[in-house]
């Protein structure tokens, strides 16, 4: 699996490229990025998580070596790989420790093993930070100072960038924004975490689907409830759909989920005070292509005004992600092109 | 004012001194401190706002020079000063812009007028986050690779360090930690800010004064009544007192309030994910020194445990501040301990 050959170190006016790896549950993408952080050349690959992490980890170096020589990029013309994997992971050991969406992949040292395989070095991050740094870097929070992405899925993930660096946390657990406490009532949600009052039971795509879903239970008028009766499933898609028919539940479903993201999104303002605030996940309604997303966006900028304080209200950043699911793996060759470059700036 | 005096360079092998300044609203502390954290000289001085920043300033320099010679320090010997003072400001202009108790000190350079009085290099920090700093450098969190320090006065302020450096902020407005959103509900409480629902209007000892007030005027029985009725000041040690003699709303509110601070403690873990988590303030009840500040931190660290995710619950650190107000100037010289460090790494 490993070969011998060695990697001749890039010289300093070469302009060098970087590899990306984003590893999901079901596919691995892998890019080749130029120092502009434009894709050169892209591969998705199944996970086959049944076959393990040193069958993947191999398959993976032989598709960056295909990229390579499909894109006609010299490999001593590449100074790094980047690498972003899902949590529980122990990022500066650069294990995967038990990872949620692979299965088995448990205390793999998932780096090495790349580095291993690749002989580059192997910059280690979580999949939603690494996503985040490649808005950071190309595409949202191009030219910020700071950022924070947030990804409104299933659940909600964040990711922290301030000058350069992740937020990894102590135990690899920074940005788990999802699990801020918004609300300490007595009718506070469940979290699929086993806590209570987190954002992620207000304002992710399955908290939006449970709204309505009670609503309907407790008897709402709403065009949702022919749709489903007639066997399609409860989505945000379709909630989208009815809303922009004009069906007063939907609307109202949707838009109280501002309520909760400006409430959470004022919190993550108050803390880390960042340059930009970044949207992304399916919970973004068709972001600025559709009426309905850039009302949305409208109404979280309001709700997130009425609860900062006052001398941040005009100062605000919060717009939507443009990288789609390219995020995570040229965010992952930006982390690798950080890493080339304090390599570079020590003398190594 | 401004001598002309150079300071001559400090040689690589000399072990450094660092002074550092906290400037607050009613008095400026000013400290000498070795390469150690240890202070060797120090001086507390009125800050008399009515004389203006400019003459601070120049009293400041005096103070330094006159600790200097007393401690017998070369001013060769100094690497650096550092200024932490009260927010409004801008941290990389080094500009005081409205700086709260600070009346009529607006949009003045005091960093830059310290260097040009000191003729020292002068390292600017928020005041909160100065003495996060000390607590991180020579005090609670020391060792560790990241805190947050929250200070429980009358208001809630926060400092986050990471890897030795400060979370200032795009607009100087990082840790502002009492201002985090809690609870969503109707029954939200106001916030002397402005906002609705932060965590300052329910676990702040003004908070805590208010809960007692209103337990009072709702009918509940309590030996508060009486002492208050008496003329004393309803305030943090008041109600402490009545708890240690066995007042059961005394302890309620006491505890009470633990609950909140726990989850928003448990916010704070998922944004940044600290190494270690320290409280200062007038809401510590005495600390480790008491009973009743023993059971307090016993009761934060359970409530944060219940709301934080459960890969979590046992790698909490949880505990007091132990620098008291000398976290500040400490904090302050440690700052710019790591800018002169980080200036002879430059070959400056």
């Amino acid at each position: 699996m490993s070969s011998s050959r060695q990697r001749v170190p890039l010289a300093e006016t070469e302009s060098p490229y970087f590899v990306g790896v984003d590893v999901g549950g079901t596919n691995i993408k892998i890019g080749v990025v130029d120092d502009q952080a434009r894709p050169v050349a892209y591969d998705s690959l199944p996970t086959e998580i049944e076959k393990g992490p040193e069958d993947a980890t191999g398959r993976i170096a032989k598709v960056i070596d295909s990229l390579l020589d499909e894109a006609g990029v010299d490999p001593a013309k590449v100074d790094g790989v980047g690498l972003g994997t899902p949590g529980i992971q122990d990022v500066p050991t650069g294990m995967l420790v038990r990872p949620h969406n692979l299965k088995g992949w448990d205390d793999f040292p998932i780096r090495d093993r790349l580095a291993e395989h690749t002989h580059w070095p192997v910059t280690f991050a979580n999949d939603a930070n690494a996503a985040a740094f490649g808005e950071y870097w190309a595409g949202s929070g191009r030219g910020r100072n700071s950022m924070l992405l947030l990804t409104l899925g299933t659940g909600i993930g964040g990711g922290i960038i301030i000058e350069d660096r992740t937020i990894d946390g102590e135990h690899s657990l920074g940005g788990e924004c999802g699990h801020i406490v918004i609300d300490i009532s007595d009718r506070a949600r469940d979290c699929p975490c086993g806590g209570v009052g987190h954002l992620e039971a207000y304002a992710s795509a399955t908290a939006l689907v449970k709204f309505a879903q009670e609503a309907i239970a407790a008897g709402r008028s709403t065009s949702l409830k022919a749709r489903t009766a007639a066997g399609e499933s409860m989505t945000p898609l379709l909630i989208a759909e009815e809303a922009n028919q004009g069906d007063v539940l939907a609307r109202e479903l949707i838009f109280d989920t501002t309520r909760y993201l400006g409430v959470g999104i004022a919190s993550f303002v108050h803390v880390i005070d960042p340059d930009a605030i970044v949207l992304g996940g399916a919970m973004t309604f068709g972001r600025n292509s559709t009426a309905l997303g850039r009302e949305f966006l409208q109404h979280v900028r309001e709700e997130t005004v009425k609860q900062v304080l006052h001398v941040l209200a005009d100062k605000l950043t919060i717009d939507y992600a443009i990288l789609g699911s390219d995020a995570g793996f040229i965010g992952a060759a930006g982390l690798a092109r950080v890493a080339s470059r304090e390599r570079r700036a020590n003398g190594c």
